[in-house]
């Protein structure tokens, strides 16, 4: 059965921890990536695609910090709408020729992706992801009287010299402001890649326009509210386990195979997922499934397809309605 | 009557020559243009924009030129894609403002768009286009050394020491890949920025695949292989003069209000247009209308709306059918 498949793909699948993130190296993974995803494709179903860009963005500060005498830096949601575009080049171009090695011409596009947030959300008052260049005690004191809206956080042991950065607020998004255009497009069979970093971050000002504001969103929730979006059938997290985990790191760890949500719900509880790493991927999950999806897969890529038919991964399922 | 407009707009849509290009200064632009976009949606029209993206991708050079050390700079595709992300965020979002502002809320998205030329383009053999940062001669013979596949020339007079600089080939534009994409989204009444800075410039590998190429394809001929992507039945590019002129420059200069095909191409070939700067905007209006498309237009940003109903700007029809 041809289904509406929304994808979340892990940093792995565009950077290697280990590499510099030269454009070789990044076509290179994600050339693993999509021949997984055209397999998804030639099975019949729709995708939507989004990934995070954090090594990209970061990549892009070290930059705008290098030349900021000659160039103004740009703000962080402009920032993130250009990771969009460069990612996004990279992801359609490679899937394009994929599909056309394979003679399954699809159109594929990505797009420019807004994501709302609100400045009320707690995220705010104590920001804590953090981004761009490290910077010395003394450097950070310059910065921040250049920039006082700036939260520089020490995040490096005191032994350590440059061990200063600016910190960003993580909020919940709440919804993708360019849902119509994205759900038209799906509607009629082209291959999106939306929402990248997790969407450009905005909050909406009184009179109800956006504006631009420095915050990273979780890119698994925010392709929850993607796959909503869309009415996804299936919201897959690829990452770099193959399955999400009961006892992690002990003697009694154990894979998930397939849960329902009620199990999944008493997992979270008892602390098995941990926060900024498996614990946002549960939980845009559990959102999914909560919202009316029908199943919420995580696993590695190279599972995905096996997953996708119920030979691996951890599936989670609405409960039994009896 | 509802048409089909692409409009190709001018650097100064985006940043003024004498601004450093913050943010700030872009925004301020952009929503210049966007008021006058906003109307043109208000009237029921269809909308395409396209833009230039030369000082925001001279802008990135310079900033990965200086953080060259820390972070590999990314290619001249990738530059052009992350200017498409950059320049279209900006104006998708302002364009929704004001959408939003009138209560006529409209999907308005930016896209990801490849454009594809030919190595073999007769402008690869000589190419004349600068990008980047000048470089000192022994600065030139470093980067020469580091990179043989550069073409870099002399750009400025010996008197200068920092005279020299990358130049890349400008080919004429082949096709637009995502038009199946773009024809879709525009036929369900979404608001579609594309081909920004001319498209990323793709070629075409002896199996069909496509990959990147070092090149500035010029925004108004790749605006016209969009119109005609999009059946449009205007084509309107927007620049810093109210008309095309004849005798540009002299005493005798005088505005082309009305202009038939034929008239405008006997104007070319008596070399009325600068090469580089009205000579490819006619070009690329009189292909539009060779193509078969009724109504070609060249004005300033003020007067689009005027140029629209008849009464300002160069306005290029076909040949009176007799």
């Amino acid at each position: 059965m041809r289904k509406t498949i929304v994808i979340a793909l892990g940093g792995n699948a565009i950077k290697q921890a280990d590499e510099s993130g030269t454009a070789e190296e990044q076509f290179k993974n994600v050339q693993t990536t999509c021949r997984q995803l055209a397999s998804m494709l030639m099975y019949g179903h729709r995708l939507v695609i989004t990934h995070g860009n954090g090594p990209q963005a970061g990549n892009l500060l070290l930059q705008q910090e290098a030349g900021k005498e000659e160039v103004p830096p740009q703000p962080f949601d402009i920032v993130g709408a250009m990771t969009q575009g460069q990612i996004g080049y990279m992801f359609q171009q490679t899937l394009q020729n994929f599909l056309w090695e394979q003679r399954t011409p699809l159109p594929v596009i990505s797009v420019v992706n807004q994501v709302l947030v609100s400045e009320d959300d707690p995220d705010y008052q104590d920001p804590s992801k953090p981004v761009g260049p490290f910077y010395t005690k003394e450097e950070a004191e310059k910065i921040k009287a250049e920039r006082p809206e700036y939260v520089i956080k020490e995040v490096k042991p005191p032994s350590v010299e440059k061990r200063f950065r600016r910190v960003v607020a993580s909020p919940d998004p709440i919804r993708n402001i360019e849902y119509l255009a994205i759900r038209k497009m799906v509607q009629t069979g082209i291959v999106v890649i939306a929402s990248g970093g997790g969407g450009v971050p905005v909050v909406m000002d009184e009179k109800g326009c956006f504006r631009g504001t420095a915050a990273v969103i979780d890119k698994d929730k925010a392709g929850q509210r993607l796959a909503a979006v869309v009415g996804a059938d299936v919201f897959m997290v690829l990452t770099d386990v193959d399955h999400a985990k009961v006892n992690f790191g002990t003697p009694e760890e154990r894979d998930i195979g397939c849960a329902t949500y009620s199990e999944m719900v008493k997992y979270a509880e008892e602390g098995h997922f941990k926060a900024g790493s498996m614990g946002p991927k549960v939980e845009a999950c559990l959102r999914f499934i909560k919202w009316g999806g029908t199943l919420a897969i995580i696993t590695s890529l190279d599972k995905a397809i096996g997953a996708l038919i119920g030979q691996t991964g951890t599936r989670i399922v609405p409960d039994p309605v009896c």
